[in-house]
């Protein structure tokens, strides 16, 4: 593998950081990105079969060997079915429930802690709505270190119960997500572990860049009209977006190509993207009293808001939401169309293309691709 | 794909058998197996980020699209930790958890629905000790067939959940999948549907074989001194032995390659496989009460008894079983050294290579593959 070279700025000021130790940008607080010179197409990928075969575009040193658990290379899926069902001409299902822990959250994950691992950080901590928790207890075994993760108390049982058998210590605490941030910031300053916490440490959102990659390879190196993502932190959304512009960057998609429209799917009981985008903020505002089964979208406050809000403005995005009857209905059509273990939050990303053709907001001449981010199985306590 | 041709010829007594609704051998009721052609080295595989990159090796027509949900091309994780606690040069665990249905059983209906659609069958049936009956439900979807599942009411409640939410009809049963088995049989010869049980028909192992391809590729086109495989029904196994038959007859690996060492790793609770081994029979007679948590293992009079003794016996094999203390001693330590959430059977294969080497059985020398072949959460109840 031939690795990147990489800086840190700030993905809003553009204030350089340095590379040691960096968290959020030290000017104004919003999250670094890592930035590249471009990567010309036909640069050769990897030999491998996981994310890494993308580690031209990867924070990773010459010689290093990523902490990987084979994360990635995960199937697209095209429905006949679910395009029918939801309207548009044609629909893939982007399965990311066949990652290690079951979840897109291995892809983060394991960019993270091959930087951490690098840096000699005596540990890792993590605040988490579910998945990401079991996903860094992995990475941290696979890199031989300990693991805290800060989980609400209403996390689905079988995912707090695969971080305790990955060895990893599971501090369950009342509140949501945000809750558990201060408590894990507040551990990483008192410990010296490394905070993993979503968009604060800039590593997760260079692995969840896979995805956009894998997409585009799996269109043949061409991008679909729409894509949908069931967004709660909003590292997946934010890092397919810097995928597909590190590709156009380097010439890899077709001559005048550009940004699908992002569609932003939320719970209706925790919706502070979709809200602040009807309302034309560039930030959001706390979701109070944050409330859905689909635990990877109770997410009140994301650190990633006005990231987010700026890839909805810049590529004509949607956000809306789905009723948590509406996230169980295709949830279930998600599983029995297709096959795949569906979790609720790929439900919720089809409820809300389905309003969004209904509505006339998305074309039905469109081709989307469906983020499916976790199994199904993870939410059957 | 340029995809194989191939006839069905009894493993057993060589008698022909139709292509079509073929079952077991007609004569001596043993199980089929697909013949084809050398495929010679250096054919090209399929383009492919899943099994069906074998495609040259595999019973599919030309033009068929195989019914896929991106099974097989799991990792293959080395473990310096691992290989030092059983006392191994080198070894690798194979993590089937990354498959459809978080087990290796999705390679196999992949094959099997993919030929069960081809000929038009209306509808699938499997009994199941678990993970089977999910990868059933999976495929059953995908190709638009109805499933019906006859498990065990002792399968673990994670494995039946899932069944359900992939819209199979699930009948719970007493006893164990031997007396699923028969009504399975019973239920097959009454609806039309195809009988999906381990080596009663042959194409499930065809699927299996796809393991082979990718540990031999994996390494570089060479094999291992050993490889250990948790064994119930067998079809992994003997999967794996065809599989590398297939590449020595088409010069894939080095000359004067030879069959790793196949070592059979059962529970001490229901162990027909190991016992018979020990006698120096060449069939297994029912094992009893048969009783252990990891329910994959749980599988009295397997279909495929002579055909794992003839590996056993042909490879200089080794059969043996682990108590459940030292399947679960053995589980956690699989998941907390590597970040790999194992099954219950990861965790019987390590503990055999552990006694087998202690004892002098295996060389400290051998570098061996070891297969996960499930996922830890399925066992959680």
């Amino acid at each position: 593998m031939t690795p990147a070279s990489w800086t840190l700025r700030c993905s809003a000021c553009d204030t350089a950081a340095e590379r040691d130790r960096a968290s959020v940008c030290g000017a104004c607080g919003q999250p670094l990105f890592a930035r590249y010179a471009p990567v010309p197409k036909g640069t050769p990928l990897a030999d491998r079969w996981d994310a890494w075969r993308y580690a031209p575009f990867m924070p990773l040193e010459v010689g290093e060997v990523p902490v990987s658990l084979g994360e990635g290379l995960t199937p697209m899926i095209e429905s006949p079915a679910l395009a029918a069902a939801t309207g548009v001409r044609r629909l893939w299902i982007k399965d990311e429930s066949q990652n290690p822990t079951v979840s897109f959250k291995a892809r983060g994950m394991s960019a993270a802690v091959t930087r951490a691992k690098a840096q000699g950080y005596p540990g890792l901590v993590v605040p988490t709505a579910g998945n990401a928790g079991a996903a860094l207890a992995a990475y941290g075994a696979a890199a031989g270190l300990p693991v805290r993760v800060f989980a609400p108390r209403t996390t689905p049982r079988p995912i707090l119960d695969t971080i305790e058998a990955l060895g990893a210590t599971l501090v369950r605490i009342e509140g949501h997500i945000g809750d558990a941030g201060k408590l894990a910031i507040a551990y990483a300053a008192e410990s010296g572990y490394f905070n993993v916490s979503t968009l604060r440490e800039p590593y997760r959102v260079e692995g969840m860049k896979t995805m956009g990659f894998e997409m585009a390879e799996q269109l043949g190196w061409r991008l679909p009209d729409a894509l949908v993502y069931p967004t709660g932190g909003g590292e997946g959304t934010i890092g397919i977006w810097k995928a597909i512009n590190e590709l156009m960057a380097g010439g890899w998609l077709p001559e005048g190509a550009k940004q699908p429209r992002y569609v932003v799917a939320q719970a209706a009981g925790c919706a502070p993207i979709a809200r602040a985008f009807a309302a034309h903020e560039d930030r959001a505002t706390p979701w109070v009293d944050p409330v859905t089964y689909a635990s990877g979208l109770r997410v009140p406050s994301p650190l990633g808001d006005r990231l987010l809000l700026r890839v909805l403005r810049e590529t004509n995005g949607i956000a809306d939401t789905a009723s948590e009857e509406a996230i169980r209905d295709w949830t279930l059509r998600l599983a029995t169309a297709t096959g795949i273990d569906a979790a609720p939050e790929g439900g919720c990303a089809l409820s809300v293309l389905h309003d969004a053709v209904t509505a006339g907001t998305l074309s039905a001449d469109a081709e989307v691709v469906v983020f499916n981010t976790g199994s199904g199985a993870s939410y059957r306590a």
